[in-house]
């Protein structure tokens, strides 16, 4: 009877840092061995990063990559680690281009033993739809690889590939699949619920293997992973589960297909959404600071809920004395204001500053004779020019605090509020900004800690402050009101008869569309930001600006 | 023996204005049927403008397209139109979904006869690449569409379906097509010469049959649909040129296949690329300012070659008392940039004001104690603030004027000098802004006009002037080599080992290659401008920001 150790490593690579990401694969197994693990899987495109975009059509990218795997396999054996099967993610060149010559790369799983690349797998369902653009960057592949080990066959297939029918993963169970071995590179979706748990037990069951489920973790740009990489027995009873969020690796040792152990001890349970969704915004943050290059965040702090829960998320993300909050009060804010954002930079002890405005912008209301909108916009743009000179002069990253309404409804000053290299609520409506904000507090007095966010930023009215007695609501349906129309609009591509039905004003529907529609130039230039739903701003949705569409 | 008059509408659609793109439609058709016309063939997506973007993925949207085409059919007949076959495209519901859920729509093209439509065609190849996303967007086709109308066989197909090899275009001498009927929405590339001539020429001889590429003109966000629209006979001899950049309206007369007469004057010669390039660059800018409800822009002059370009294209599209020029002089401006941005206006009697910044400046540059790079930056974003302070109190559309080298090494200020909706040098080249500007002083020349471009701005050393007597070759190797470099690296897609091979100095590459990739950030926040090359910023070249790639 087989009694083979599989690893299951989940690993943080970053886009193409191809030598430290073989460095880490290579720590990564040596940690393995430690452990006595016979064959050590991780995610798709761990050579490389993921997802890659354009830099699949770059021939000197895809050789160097291959180049990696090649010596890596080398590498491992002079470290007497060539017994044990590594199978890991990267692009490859195909063979023959696409009709284009745009695609020239597979997505593909390699098989590393005994000093060399012992099968290869390429990628079949290629996804083209929310965020990704495949068609476009890779070759499609469309035969399984099946090895044996140890006296058990393990075949392995991508991501995609279990998310739509046909195509080699129908041929498990001809090729009498042990373990199904399953690279992915999947994004955090709070929606996504246990999505993937699912169809990797159907899969299971329909071909009658185990199946080894393989996310990567870590931000990349606007995506998260967030691991949670899973284990089931070909009776689909799950094994293990992987932590979500960080960085993991566990050990399973398998008998037989339905005859799986795991070897170390971790936890099966996920937790409830508002952390999860936390972490992913926390982990987003963290990975762009330090992938980057940043060692520190300057943002607003206009007293308001949304700068309150950005810099609170910066705070747990690189630490609170990384965190330079400015509060740039003008004529017009109000004494809540000021204190509320003293209190919340306060609470953690991040860094806190006071930089008033009035004087700046009566200089250009003097030159330019600026009255109405335009002095509104005025005084968000020179806190703007404020926060970048910050971020120039001592090098931080500026966080943007807009949250996904606002952006959806263009509820902001382009080249004002709006500035920034990356913006934590970009995909988080204003509805769950509040409710992240509660139950962030609320997990801070489970800890014994005091909570970060003051209580009058989450209960008072919210406010741009740009002129007097000005509350939100002045311009917008109440927030509720208005998620829902954005969710049904924006999130579920309903038309605006649709909406109408739910039971929302004809009018209020109108305007609401409009300024959705009309922002979409607004959101062109936006900074990126953590997808956390199905439907985010961004490569999830893409519009024209030019758009009459009424409907 | 037949005698079929064929008329090819070369249109101008908005995208969206369902309703007026139809009426746009029954006009022409109105005015063919005044000229004796049998049959009339639009572009690509009339009926909605193209392209449609994930507008094709709202289900009221295809519907409302497909209510709209089947009312067309009707109107045309109640107008006594309904003996003429009518051939728009337009998006139709496809009968089943791809797996995604993502792409429920056909890319159509139907011919409308006696109140009906009497067939369809669904595009076939899905370009994928370079700007287009249709994979994403659309189901494929695999069915050809043959009619018979007067006494010859007319076949449809759709603008990708011949670029690449087989599918229902393979058909098309099996199914006896006497006239090809091509529908397209082919963006402006000025390398892509006369590359769809030899496209349809190369068609007619393998199927042989005559060809009619119908394309459409107008501006649509980043793109240019340069119309251009081409007949050739079966033998491949060319029978009619449209215009380009002009909506245009030629009939042609078949007696056979190889027998083809045009009934209208026309011109037969594509002007030189120059002429091309910049009636691509005013078409682009005309558009976007109209289609997006724009009357007049705004845009800073500092007496450089770049503004005072951008103003004359501003000038030529929309005619120059609609555009208001800025000259916003600091401590460090020259008289001659003062004195030239000043001629500018003047020659071509543009608005014009000054509004100095020294004063504002200084304001931030004490609050905040700033110098270097910090003041540099501000000062081009204190112009930023300007600008749209103005643009807010007058309703002017903001230009932002840095060309593709700028862009390319992130040689701007973003939320300075980047402020803007729309950049028309986006796409070119430092050295060919100057070569565009040489050329449209001896065009003005060569009607006996003045030269719109002051000389000096053309001959002078370039310089951002935000420091004493700085030039960009302070810190940029000069412009030839620059774009030399760029070309390679972003154009062609090469390795630095590549570019050094040519000749380049090592480090200078990896310095250009190291801007490139550390600008990324800025140009997904940058505004879009019209693509004249086959690799523009923006859709054409899709790459992470997060990326530690050199090579």
């Amino acid at each position: 009877m087989p009694n083979v150790r599989l690893a299951l490593a989940q690993t943080n690579p970053t886009v193409g840092a191809i030598a430290s990401n073989v460095a880490n694969i290579l720590a990564v197994v040596e940690e393995a061995a430690k452990r006595q693990a016979d064959l050590v899987v991780f995610g798709e495109m761990t050579v490389t990063g993921y997802p890659i975009e354009d830099l699949a059509t770059r021939e000197s990218f895809i050789l160097d990559a291959e180049l990696a795997v090649r010596e890596l396999a080398i590498e491992l054996k002079s470290r007497n680690l060539g017994e044990i099967a590594v199978v890991i993610g990267h692009p490859s060149m195909a063979s023959a281009q696409d009709q284009t010559g745009w695609a020239i790369a597979h997505n593909t799983a390699s098989v590393l033993l005994d000093g060399k690349v012992i099968g290869s797998y390429n990628k079949h369902h290629l996804p083209n739809y929310s965020v990704f653009d495949e068609y476009r960057t890779f070759v499609s592949g469309d035969k399984l690889l099946t090895f044996e080990h140890k006296g058990l066959k393990f075949s392995t297939v991508i991501c995609e590939d279990i998310w739509q029918s046909g195509g080699p993963v129908s041929h498990l169970g001809k090729a009498d699949t042990d373990v199904a071995l399953i690279l992915n590179g999947s994004p955090f979706e709070i929606d996504k619920d246990d999505t993937r748990l699912k169809l990797v037990s159907e899969l299971a069951k329909k071909h009658n293997c185990a199946a080894a489920y393989v996310n990567l973790v870590g931000g990349q740009d606007d995506l998260v992973f967030d691991g949670d990489s899973i284990v089931v027995d070909s009776k689909a009873r799950m094994v293990a589960r992987l932590k979500q969020f960080k960085t993991d690796l566990v050990c399973i040792d398998i008998a037989a297909k339905d005859d799986l152990k795991v070897s170390d001890e971790h936890h099966m349970t996920k937790p409830n959404d508002n952390w999860q969704t936390w972490n992913a915004l926390v982990l987003g943050l963290r990975d762009y600071v330090s992938k980057n290059g940043f060692k520190s965040v300057v943002l607003g702090l206009s007293g308001g809920i949304d700068s309150a829960i950005c810099a609170t998320i910066a705070a747990d993300a690189i630490g609170a004395e990384n965190v330079f909050g400015v509060s740039m009060p003008s004529n017009f804010s109000s004494d809540h204001s000021k204190d509320d954002a003293k209190d919340l930079a306060n609470r953690r002890n991040m860094n806190y500053q006071v930089q008033p405005i009035a004087n700046l912008v009566k200089g250009f209301e003097d030159q330019l004779q600026l009255e109405g909108l335009s002095v509104e916009n005025l005084q968000a743009r020179v806190r703007g020019v404020i926060l970048m000179a910050l971020s120039n002069k001592e090098g931080h990253l500026t966080l943007t605090t807009g949250n996904k309404t606002e952006l959806a409804v263009g509820y902001s000053t382009i080249y004002g509020d709006t500035v920034g290299g990356y913006n934590p609520l970009k995909d988080v409506e204003k509805t769950l900004v509040w409710e992240l904000a509660r139950w962030r507090n609320a997990y801070a007095l489970s800890k014994g800690e005091v909570e970060p966010i003051p209580q009058n930023s989450i209960e008072k009215a919210p406010s741009a402050e740009l002129r007097p007695n000005q509350v939100d609501q002045d311009s917008l349906p109440p927030y509720d009101v208005l998620d829902a129309i954005l969710d049904a609009y924006v999130n579920r591509r309903e038309s605006s008869d649709d909406i109408v039905g739910y039971g929302f004003d004809q009018e209020l529907v109108n305007k609401v569309l409009t300024l959705v529609d009309r922002s979409e130039w607004k959101r062109r230039q936006s900074a990126i930001g953590p997808k956390i739903t199905g439907m985010a701003f961004g490569r999830d949705r893409r519009l024209p600006i030019t758009n009459k569409y009424k409907g």
